[in-house]
């Protein structure tokens, strides 16, 4: 691989370049991107002139540079993430229509909750997530509901790389592992106000066969809504089209017993 | 820009590896891969661990590559595509509520239909777009609104660089310029069995201040299907509400007289 003088590849580069972009920033001048990417200005001049040529980067009309539809076009039509968001987004759609507030769809990642998908209506309550975000694990029910749907060696690897401080103040407070256990018995996780006061976070597992969390589907809503229990059985069959629709065979029955309590 | 031995960048030879993959072929062999990008296997074997470094690319258990999550992560959080799709979302799906039919939404792009986003329902008619994918503008009721609404610049271009030929057996049959100018008097594209037999699509123009389309409203319904004007003025009432989502002040009436006439 062709390196710079400074050691780093092209590659290298070429990355820390479209990581300097975000949704707050989606267009940058060249030198805030220099001074984002740490890359030298002269350099980054000569790379950003390539990457226009190539798609990889468009210029607005006023200098600043931002991502190119090209490279959207490329990454889009083969994404990893296109197959469960087209087999999940009729269900979503469903789920929204039902429930009218925001309705998602994520995958763990890194530890971290990545947001594949997002249906939002005028009247829905704030919520923070966006699509191609990332959220904290152990502050949001998707994230619960996947950890709690997770093999234990990756639940006992999460608690290890986050202190007991980072989890006392989130949806996990007190015990971790007996939090994942609840949520596993109920199958779904539910907290108000972790992330906004006055909404609450409602989230199933989309699960394989093995019964382990592919995904998460998960709606949220004003804390105190009236209809809970249906909102989580509608939840709990879309889950299991989702499921089917991307190829995996659901479990004879859900993890819940929740509606025959 | 360092080069390889045979002269092509390394941004070249990224480009090409992503040009490789598409939305029948989202996971290849490096052998493949090698093939159809024409870069020398012992060449990509390095550049393709360097991509699973960075999370370009990622490794499937059965050692064949596609695209990274990472990749997709970063594309999708800044994408160009990203402020018009989420504008448009919300209307797509009303549009959908109503119509139940395949929903969609695109952009001109080098002179070939772009489609940014695109709802469907299980009953619907089959239609051959797909996120991402392209289209022939002259053969689509989205392409052919989406010229008719632009400078004549952009029409004259359009002829130019496609011959009687392409156009004689398409929805622009008989005279383009007559066709364009139809569609902008009545402010819709309809055509029957243009792509496939029984299905008719019908599009509008999202427009901006000046009145060109930057985007095209699209559904592809049954042919001969009841409430065409009805689905018509729902497309343009959608239309109105995306530009003004988008930023765009819409023009002070639509283009068309139709409910009037």
């Amino acid at each position: 691989m062709a390196n710079s003088p400074s050691g780093d590849s092209i590659l290298d580069r070429v990355v820390r370049i479209l990581e300097s972009f975000d949704d707050t920033q989606p267009a940058l001048t060249v030198s805030s991107l220099s001074r984002r990417s740490g890359i030298p200005q002269a350099t980054m001049y000569r790379l950003v002139g390539e990457m226009v040529q190539h798609g990889i980067l468009a210029r607005e009309p006023d200098g600043r540079v931002r991502l190119g539809l090209r490279l959207w076009e490329l990454v889009a039509r083969s994404s990893p993430a296109k197959d469960l968001r087209e087999a999940a987004l009729p269900f979503l759609q469903d789920v929204q229509s039902v429930v009218h507030q925001h309705t998602q769809l994520s995958v763990l990642r890194d530890g971290e909750v990545l947001v594949l998908e997002r249906l939002s209506s005028s009247g829905s309550v704030i919520n923070q997530a966006s699509v191609a975000g990332r959220l904290s694990a152990h502050d949001t029910s998707m994230g619960m509901v996947m950890l709690a749907f997770s093999p234990a060696e990756v639940q006992e690897e999460y608690q290890r790389l986050h202190t007991d401080v980072d989890i006392r103040f989130s949806a996990a407070a007190g015990d971790f592992r007996r939090a994942l256990a609840e949520i596993r018995r109920r199958g779904f996780a539910s907290y108000d106000g972790v992330l906004d006061d006055g909404t609450t976070g409602i989230s199933v597992p989309v699960v394989d066969r093995a019964g382990h969390a592919v995904a998460a589907l998960g709606v949220v809503v004003p804390t105190g809504v009236a209809q809970r229990q249906a909102i989580i059985a509608v939840l709990m069959a879309a889950a299991r089209g989702i499921a089917r629709a991307a190829g995996e065979e659901p479990p004879g029955r859900t993890a819940s017993d929740f509606l025959v309590q």
